[in-house]
């Protein structure tokens, strides 16, 4: 009896002249879900709270975001394979082209990308040397991003960026935000860090080959948005169930790394427009043989929101919607399929807003209401009402016959 | 300006081929009222949280489940008429027949129901009797059922039952649940009173008449469900109104003791499907005269959900309707009247399950809806939309203008 949890990343929108991508999307599948289940309008965090992807799919795994979540660092951390623990500080980082005379701090960023360097694996094993007074942890992400983790007693997130975040500008060295000796021993340790990584990669064969042919040095890792890993009990633990989170995205990966998930990235999944759809959506079907709850993410929605492209948003839903055909052939007398997303990510505001999202769950044994189309228009409607992100997965679980009763 | 709180028990199911008992029941006046209403959806706990009827009911009253219940044990015996108190230590109880040698631990429970005893009330007495270093206190419930109650500084209902709740295996012996002083006192005065009970019930003249009639001996008591008594503010002290519930079943009757309501359970009334609803409608009539909350509780719909009986629960509810037509002649200018559930308990699942209970309220003031028909499939679509059991009173409240203004 398991869960099928489709998240289709900033998939909602406010509408441009009465329209979104969705509502004019050419989408029969879609809109079948729809007509088979009970639909709704859900929160994902709060109304009018904006998620972030993070805290929001936090939420729809049942996690009170408010209560797990401390920033993005320690889930790209563990989205790009570091094992984090609770109590280890993570930063996102950048690698970036430095110049100048002095020490890190004297020097100034002119590329926060590198010139969009692309392969970094040996310099993150170079960087993987540095000693420190605790332990470090390295991990290259896509392009020129990665983590960085800092693990052992005493250390603090409550420490500043080393990101400047524009260029021409210097190098800033970590101060602690706190007045405490936590983060004044994290915020020397950062500004240790940055001092040997920039000697390392300073003088690393591959930057002065870099260098040779023009092109400009990965010299620098910039460092921002550290937060410190709390103790999140597993999925497993909390529900008794096994879950499944099939994504390609470092920051989803790293939330169901966070809450103890296995992690499927099919191959050709890439979180963007040109992503091995088929493969995501087979990968899912398989997945609901060995797993209770299956997350299936799709992210490209959310990318061309940011990027205000109508039509090229609207474009991909009916991608989406030829391809998860698959679907609707699912048993949903046994398996109970939803469908929603984290976010809106609107086209006016290119960025993620609270208006809620459309949801439809799917079963057997669902209260069929009157919806049969999926977009902002019809969901509310429908025999949910407006329901939270925190909410949903309880329902599910309800319909399935899995919940235990609270009382006599 | 008095409130007549309708709950019927498990009323709402999950669709069978589309149909629900409720939605294909013949039912004008429900529907009347739905009509005459403003109706919405309600999940009496929490968006899919599996209510029990005493959690749920506390939550309708206002009263947090999460914060008031520690159990069913101290509800049931308020049900059957101990005056119990905080820091009472509650176990629901069975007479059962016992055989073999030696102490209670050493004997075979051969019926765990005593041969379905009807008349307990000798044994009681002499069960009272007992010498235990706290005070005791016993009654009985319907047919073989009974509460048993501890009282006395450092009690815990973190102790194990003695029910081993088959026949064929041994008495259990309570063990605390809790590694600390409380528990392990608790746990020997429990183990006492189980050898006590069995020496007075096994030599009580009526066990020797059952035995010359070839009836099986009531000679112990199996205890469970232990709970803790928490301090539970009374009704009147945490609103200032005077609270009604009329019911026959012990569970609901224990709500309305803890809360310290009246109980009322008219002549005839059985929490079954032969109960006397023209009684228990007459009494909610009355009741209104001199109460400013009537909670009236009809049972047998999640006695049917249970027995997964759809033509019999279709067949009850159409003779609720028939016998609650009087209240549609209430003064709907004066009384607020709210018909909902407490739960679901769907014929396919037999148990309670979180799928939302329909609710209207009825009277002058309400913002009247289109809905015109009492069911799962058309109260969603009313101007209450989705609301909680815990804001149910606090809306009937506002609406008689009793409610006090938070702020300026």
């Amino acid at each position: 009896m398991p869960v099928l949890l489709i998240v289709v990343d900033g998939l909602s929108d406010r509408p441009i002249d009465g329209k979104t991508p969705l509502s004019v999307a050419r989408k029969p599948n879609l809109d079948r879900l729809a007509e088979m289940g009970i639909n709704g309008i859900m929160d994902t965090i709060a109304p009018g709270i904006r998620p972030g992807s993070d805290t929001s799919h936090l939420a729809l795994l049942g996690y009170d975001p408010y209560k797990y979540y401390s920033g993005r660092g320690p889930i790209e951390a563990a989205g790009v394979g570091i094992e984090i623990k609770p109590g280890d500080v993570a930063f996102r980082a950048n690698f970036a082209t430095v110049e100048g005379e002095g020490s890190i701090f004297d020097k100034t960023v002119v590329d926060r990308r590198a010139g969009r360097i692309e392969d970094t694996s040996e310099l993150i094993k170079a960087l993987r040397e540095i000693e420190l007074p605790v332990e470090l942890l390295v991990e290259r992400g896509t392009g020129h991003r990665a983590a960085v983790v800092f693990r052992g007693e005493g250390l603090s997130d409550r420490v500043s960026d080393t990101d400047p975040k524009a260029v021409g500008k210097k190098v800033k060295r970590c101060l602690p935000l706190a007045d405490d000796a936590k983060a004044k021993k994290t915020a020397e340790i950062v500004n240790e860090f940055m001092q040997k990584a920039h000697e390392v990669l300073e003088n690393h064969p591959l930057n002065r080959e870099r260098a040779e042919k023009g092109l400009l040095k990965a010299n620098a890792l910039l460092l921002r948005g550290a937060g410190e890993m709390p103790h999140v009990p597993s999925f497993k633990d909390k529900t008794g169930l096994r879950l499944c989170v099939i994504a390609a995205t470092a920051l989803i990966k790293g939330v169901g790394r966070v809450v103890g998930a296995d992690v499927i990235t099919p191959e050709g999944a890439t979180g963007n427009k040109n992503t091995n759809l088929e493969a995501k959506v087979k990968a899912a079907i398989n997945a609901l043989e060995s797993y209770d709850v299956v997350l299936l993410h799709i992210k490209a929605t959310d990318e061309l929101g940011h990027d205000g492209d109508f039509e090229g948003k609207k474009a991909f839903i009916e991608k989406l919607d030829e391809k998860i055909a698959p679907l609707l052939d699912l048993d949903f007398s046994k398996t109970c399929l939803i469908l929603t997303a984290d976010h809106s990510t609107p086209i006016k505001v290119k960025d993620h807003t609270a208006d809620p999202v459309p949801v439809v769950i799917v079963h057997e044994d669902v209260r069929r209401d009157e919806v049969s189309s999926f977009s902002e228009f019809e969901a509310y409607k429908g025999g949910l009402c407006r329901i939270r992100g925190m909410d949903l997965l309880n329902i599910a679980l309800d319909l399935l016959n899995i919940a235990k009763k609270f009382g006599a």
